[in-house]
């Protein structure tokens, strides 16, 4: 199927816009009115422009406050229509939106609004033009979807059909029985097909439609099941995007327009209507990588948790460091791309230590790739240097590099195979492996990366959680694999500005956090301290045995509980923006201690 | 009355909130109990603390999920709260807040809350605590204030209260007879009174309290109405605000401070508790001051809107340029004062050129100093100069420095003492005169902006308006004198980042914007062009005379009705962050053209 983008959901002039949708695939643009006013390209340089792109210009929107008024003010409408339908003959749009009235002298006369909408397609129609009536959820007197399908249904006007749109209709309600008038509009009549989810909240339906829609897969909608039952009329016409969020008008338009057009491949795909790459959802994290200016600090770091530098890359300056089944690569080497370079909340690159890629063990890496490929990641080269092991690779919207490998497993590059072991180091034994890596993101890709983790790689998200930071409120939302072998919180604050305080972090799972904790400082690794009433509080909120509690008050380890299980955990200083947590998950504890959180990042600020 | 601040209200460590509320003048505070966990401080230490600073500790906040559970829950209930009473002994703290249960095994039986919470307070009374009970909007059982009183009235205990919560009563209903239970309560029972306002947002309650409560006065809540009913039943202790939002979570925890103790304090003035100096609203705009290094540009620009440079500053590097009753300081000396510099968004100081500075004309200069001083706004030295004319000046929250002043009036100083006249230019004659002076805010502060320019200088703010600038959606709100002689339109951004877009302008009333643009084009400015399809646009809108929307068209001036008169309007290019409009207001049109903004934007952008 044809897909489509409304201009209003792409930050930045009308040619930025353009520019974005066609680069990242759509065939064609609804030109939303404000961008058309506000551009000094004429609408034919419009028109000339999109066909030098490649896209369509498949609806002209939004035109309101049309019908059922009295006729004085119809004769008005009609005025301004003929000048909007010369003005699409212009720009080479042959479908306007006419969103349900809310004009204060509208009427509640169903038999007016029919009438005087047969009128405008009569008009509509001696300008090639087509008139897609939609229901505004917050219209005056048509607000829902099967009420606006009536009254066309009455006009009966070849070039008068609906616009159905997934935020009005599914704002509403979504049961089943909401949703089954769809089946009763002929496909013919379905002039148009507008696309967007929302978070559910509990809030004005105007203000919600206003500042909170995300694109499909993003929210809590089920726009899949709309979509099915729309197309099962037999509608032939694109599938549209209308998204904005206070977020997206500040993001740039080329990253915007990729997220979206992932959102409805993934859509598709839901849908069995394209046919993607399958899937092949990570197992583990083979590696981590972190990248420094000064691989001491970080070594340091590394020997006081107990690894080892078990081997050298043969051509370029990054060490595999190794403790149990958790491997970190330390790589004092420029970075490799523009693109792997971590960009902080503002936008900014960030420079210093900090974690650049992760590998994750992949069933079958090649597979992997494509479906991100697929899925318009950007594919990093397979090979870094010309003697270097095949290895793919993609970059996450945030710029992490996530490398897609096998660890010794036949018939399979292994990543390994860059690495000279050291013959002197053999790999110490230990019991530690990688519970989880937190990624920071930056503010405007929040809901981008959440999707992209779910469709590219096949991760679960989890709920999302507030938590408190001294100096604002942070989102925090988990995607992991279904047996948690991968697990990846991704965090971001509630506006972009200094993320210094948000390094990123690798937390090592052990059997035994506090025998971990010990054998840490005993070998010179300095814990992040933990204020004494943090403990004191413990001490009111649970019960402990004997001694149980001074150890983790000694050593600063934090302890949650939830209806599964407990969990402790201990957090190194910071280097950079890298850190280390030790942890201990217990009974099937799901979360990531997100209610120590706020001490935990006090004492960050503490720290600092 | 006492006033007193939740430490939850405020940003950033323990210790800096602290002193925040000490500085702004605050008697006591609210201990927020994750302040007090992920403090180093111990409680002992941070009771001194409190002392130093003059604070006491009003209450301890807050203790959840206590009441009419099963006695085993209840149990444990008990064992946490000893926990807590000790600790605020402690603390110094001697009244806790209980809120109303939201546990999952509260049970729906006011007998059985009743009398644990008697229990709970006969364990608090051993410890000399008192039990203050506060119904949460959003309680599972017990939501409303009444039947939180309801409960703490069976129960019967001298240890047992309740807590008013402005935000938690007036979210559920603001109706007199919703109200009027408030007198019932013996106010000896009313152990605490928690205020906060908040926008009329229809939104799910627990999302509207946690993310956008605000001081008293800058929300749609009628405050002091509530706060005269509870004085009226005797209720003694202290005024207590419990504020946060999004945005206050990563502001500076001092000027939060100082607004909050303005909100305060004009709501006790409201209340006829607290006397101010009373408010002398200014008549006019007698100047405004743009700083700059470079006087040549500004200097062009004013010389084609038929300026002229009439007098000197006898001291400093200032020209006084006029033309009607307009009249431009351009100041090329260094800032006068840190606080003198303004500050972007990000809240970094601006340099270059910028509308640094208003003179507003007063009918009493050193009244509304003292007013100003009063309402904690820093008061600026009367004399720049030992030799300049005294003049009273005090520093808006964004640093905008604003002087209180007389031109030409017996008995007051005249700030144009200090200048003297050009003997070669006298004034131009002309009819220019300000229509409004549009000021950009710091992201943190456009709450604190309005209430300023309410309660500090007795302007009336409008209603706030959304634009969509091509690169973020922008929030809008004029305060104005009734007679709009004073008109101070105050934007900010969606959230904190670059501002360079949005710099701060002044708007010249004409009563012909077609001779005055030509007479500008004529002496050799530029205006900003407006895109061909904006006017296209308006031939579908409007009818206009032969020849009328053709001019517009040329020159680039812009159009908007309301229901009251027509406003037309052009924009001159932009000097650093400076730029000027010129307008015709005919038959008491209202706004600011708010509905061009977005093109108007969009063309500054596209001419950058």
């Amino acid at each position: 199927m044809r897909t489509s983008i409304a201009t209003v959901s792409l930050s930045g002039s009308l040619t930025e816009k353009l520019t974005a949708a066609a680069r990242a695939g759509f065939d064609g643009v609804e030109i939303f009115e404000n961008d058309l006013l506000a551009s000094p390209l004429a609408p034919e340089d419009i028109r000339a422009r999109c066909a030098d792109l490649g896209l369509t210009v498949d609806l002209y929107q939004p035109m309101r406050d049309v019908e059922a008024v009295p006729e004085a003010e119809f004769a008005r409408n009609l005025r301004r229509a003929r000048h909007k339908f010369e003005l699409m003959g212009r720009l080479g749009a042959d479908t306007v939106l006419v969103c349900s009235s809310v004009h204060p002298l509208a009427e509640d006369d169903d038999a007016l609004a029919a009438e005087q909408l047969a009128r405008l397609a009569d008009l509509a129609q001696d300008f090639g033009v087509r008139v897609a009536y939609e229901a505004l959820a917050w219209g005056r007197h048509v607000s829902t979807y099967d009420h606006a399908w009536r009254i066309v249904d009455t006009a009966d006007h070849p070039a008068l059909g609906t616009c159905l749109d997934s935020f009005h209709i599914l704002s509403r309600g979504s049961e089943p029985q909401d949703l089954k008038g769809i089946a009763d509009i002929p496909g013919e009549k379905i002039f148009f097909l507008q696309l967007a989810d929302a978070p559910l909240l509990g809030m004005d339906v105007l203000q919600w439609s206003r500042h909170h829609r995300c694109f499909p897969g993003q929210g809590g909608f089920d726009v899949v099941d709309l979509v099915r039952r729309v197309l099962h009329t037999g509608y032939d016409g694109p599938l549209s995007l209308e998204v904005f969020n206070d977020v997206l008008r500040q993001a740039e338009a080329g990253p915007t327009a990729v997220d979206a057009r992932r959102s409805l491949l993934l859509l598709q795909e839901e849908l069995g209507i394209v046919a993607l790459p399958a899937p092949a959802t990570p197992t583990g994290i083979a590696f981590t990588e972190v990248v420094t200016p000064d691989a001491e600090p970080v070594g340091a770091l590394l020997g006081s948790l107990g690894f080892a530098r078990t081997a050298r890359h043969r051509h370029k300056p990054v060490e595999l460091w190794e403790q149990g089944e958790a491997r970190v690569l330390v790589n004092t080497g420029p970075a490799a791309l523009p693109h792997s370079r971590l960009r902080s909340r503002a936008g900014t690159p960030l420079d210093g230590t900090t974690l650049a890629a992760i590998g994750l063990e992949s069933p079958d890496p090649a597979a992997a790739a494509r479906r991100a490929e697929a899925l318009l990641a950007p594919v990093l080269p397979r090979r870094r240097a010309a003697e270097d092991a095949p290895l793919d690779a993609v970059a996450a919207p945030d710029g992490t590099e996530l490398f897609l490998c096998a660890t010794s497993r036949p018939g399979l590059p292994d990543w390994r195979a860059d690495f000279e072991d050291d013959p002197h180091t053999p790999a110490p034994p230990g019991e530690l492996r990688v519970d989880h890596v937190a990624l920071t993101q930056p503010w405007h890709q929040f809901d981008e990366a959440v999707l992209f983790h779910r469709g590219v790689l096949g991760l679960d998200p989890q709920e999302s959680v507030d938590v408190a930071d001294p100096y604002g409120l942070l989102r925090s939302r988990a995607v992991t694999s279904g047996d948690g072998a991968v697990r990846v919180p991704l965090t971001v604050g509630a506006a972009p500005g200094d993320d210094t305080a948000h390094a990123r972090h690798i937390a090592l799972a052990t059997d035994d956090v506090v025998a971990a904790a010990r054998r840490f400082t005993a070998a010179g690794g300095r814990l992040l301290p933990i204020p004494a009433n943090y403990y004191d509080d413990l001490a009111a909120r649970f019960e402990f045995a004997d001694g149980e509690l001074e150890t983790y008050r000694e050593l600063g380890i934090l302890y949650d509980r939830d209806t599964h299980g407990v969990f402790r955990h201990c957090y190194t200083r910071t280097v950079g923006r890298v850190f280390f947590e030790l942890v201990q998950r217990d009974g099937g504890y799901r979360g990531y201690g997100a209610a120590n959180a706020p001490v935990r990042l006090a004492a960050q600020h503490t720290a600092r």
